[in-house]
């Protein structure tokens, strides 16, 4: 059996790294020739987590998606959401439909709106129940250093979903399945949001009480939103409602991302908070904090579930409408309990 | 109308600060003549917050909490826990059975295992409705710079909640008023337990990955025991349950512990996990980190709720009984989610 990674960012990089660790061979699609040499001749990834050592034996490295995906029995995508047309741009239905999809990937496909199993469902027929997301709060760079990590495997078809969680676990990961593919997913994406806006926080001045404070609302606006959105799918009330919530992949993902001084968004929010705007935000950092293209995509989606999502929408309104961060973290103090 | 602070230290001296700055009359009870002394000639508190300047004019120094109490028809108590017995040894139930107690006290009384307000109906028959807790992540360095944070104030006599929070809602505090007069106290205890675990986990050397898993399962022991242990009080289900213990007093507070790098319980638990014992780590920092006997309370008090709370014993485990931090902790890895 051969997986597949897409992916050659830090994240994909770590991927790699845990299931070479485990023995399994990988077709490992990378961005371009020089990373594929230097990976034989060097053994490293020469941009991402270059510490982490290969054993080249187990890799067989491709520079198109289509052949990765015709070379593996599972394919885990691994790249950041805005190349997700490009990576499916070239492949053939047929070839995809017999295998098991597994998406890395914490965003919703640009300009859609829709998350990848959504994407691969319309655009190739792609059934939901060959796929399986694996999030959870996983600095790659922690990974590199073999430092425990939980990563949760959800899917429609929950077998799946252990299997595929068995070619992963090993003595620094440790794995957790669940049938929640769609809040899994949806909390990868909202948890951006509201780790830019603790960046927003701090640009604002806001000191660490507050910071508390926001962020377990943050958690209990997800939770909510994820009940609304995925109540066809779980079904869950009750004490397993708050069960659910306060794991890994919800809430441990928030904490560890909010948490983090040196994330993208926090950054990025950090300066909007400062007072810079969003376009001059993205030409100093010369890149995209997820968190921005996500806030659109929640109120997007929110247009269907309506659930009461005052801080998103504030956070929202502050990077897409102009609002001043100080009137909108105004708005947003009102809501906190 | 006269308000009685008892305490002198950095959570005691913020307590003055806020009702003072609401231009309230106080009735300060400090631990010495040095303090007071220092308060009317310099207007700070020489040991915490001194920053803050004083309108002494709204000051009544003293050195007895009897006088404070006897002087002021609402009394803040805001000592640490292990001073609770002396603080009311002297007091007259009489004169205390006509004031309302507002607890600011984080910990319970030693050796009774009991929170204030049991503590005080035992001693002196002093009735819930006349107490109000008074707790939520505020480091009091906050308070002193002016930073917006969120005081919770919780009263089985909800109108009463909402009078005493009044007396302190101001431009940089909002108040937040809930019957769970309980569960408030409680969580503020637990919270002391995780925080120095966070500790022992860092000095294990498990990383931001961990931590932030670690934290999220502390939040649903947390929330599921307080549950349990209050149902008679709160008789919350569903939703309203993940509503409430999302909220600033119980995840917040967990939140602003627990990742706080200066907080004694994390310094202690770190010392912890880095092999010192429990008397090496006390001696070396001089100083009680209250999760330590609060890891007691709660197993003592989990007799009666019998929640199933395996991290908070596997910290009290280490703790108390000696069992190998690592050991400990590899009992806690099979039990995050």
């Amino acid at each position: 059996m051969t997986i597949g990674v897409i992916g050659s960012g830090s994240w994909g990089t770590a991927q790699v790294k845990i299931l070479t660790d485990n023995g399994h061979r990988v077709c490992w699609g990378v961005r371009n020739e020089r990373i594929r040499e230097h990976l034989f001749r060097r053994r490293h990834n020469p941009q991402y987590l270059s510490s982490v050592q290969f054993d080249t034996n187990l890799l067989d490295v491709r520079l198109l998606p289509d052949e990765v995906i015709r070379s593996s029995d599972i394919v885990v995508v691994a790249v950041p959401s805005a190349y997700l047309e490009d990576v499916f741009a070239g492949v053939d239905a047929a070839a995809l439909g017999t295998k098991k999809v597994i998406s890395a990937v914490k965003g919703m496909v640009p300009g859609r709106f829709q998350l990848l199993n959504d994407f691969l469902q319309e655009k190739f027929s792609f059934p939901l129940s060959s796929y399986v997301s694996l999030m959870g709060p996983c600095h790659a760079e922690e990974v590199a250093s073999e430092r425990l990590s939980y990563l949760t495997f959800s899917g429609s078809d929950l077998p799946l979903a252990e299997q595929i969680a068995g070619l992963f676990a090993n003595s620094y990961i440790n794995t957790v399945v669940n049938k929640d593919v769609y809040g899994g997913q949806y909390a990868a994406i909202m948890k951006n949001i509201y780790a830019l806006g603790a960046g927003i926080a701090h640009g604002l001045e806001y000191g660490d009480n507050f910071l508390s404070v926001f962020i377990a609302n943050c958690a209990r606006e997800m939770g909510l939103f994820l009940q609304k959105a995925t109540s066809l799918n779980t079904g869950l009330s009750g004490e397993d409602l708050y069960r659910l919530y306060t794991s890994s992949v919800y809430l441990g993902d928030l904490l560890v991302t909010s948490y983090s001084l040196y994330s993208r968004n926090r950054t990025f929010g950090n300066m909007i908070g400062k007072g810079y705007s969003v376009q001059s935000a993205q030409l100093e950092m010369n890149m995209i904090a997820e968190g921005y293209p996500a806030s659109r995509a929640i109120q997007k989606l929110n247009e269907k579930v309506l659930a009461h999502l005052p801080i998103a929408t504030a956070i929202y309104e502050i990077l897409w409408e102009k609002k001043a961060p100080e009137e909108g973290f105004r708005s947003i103090e009102k809501e906190l309990i």
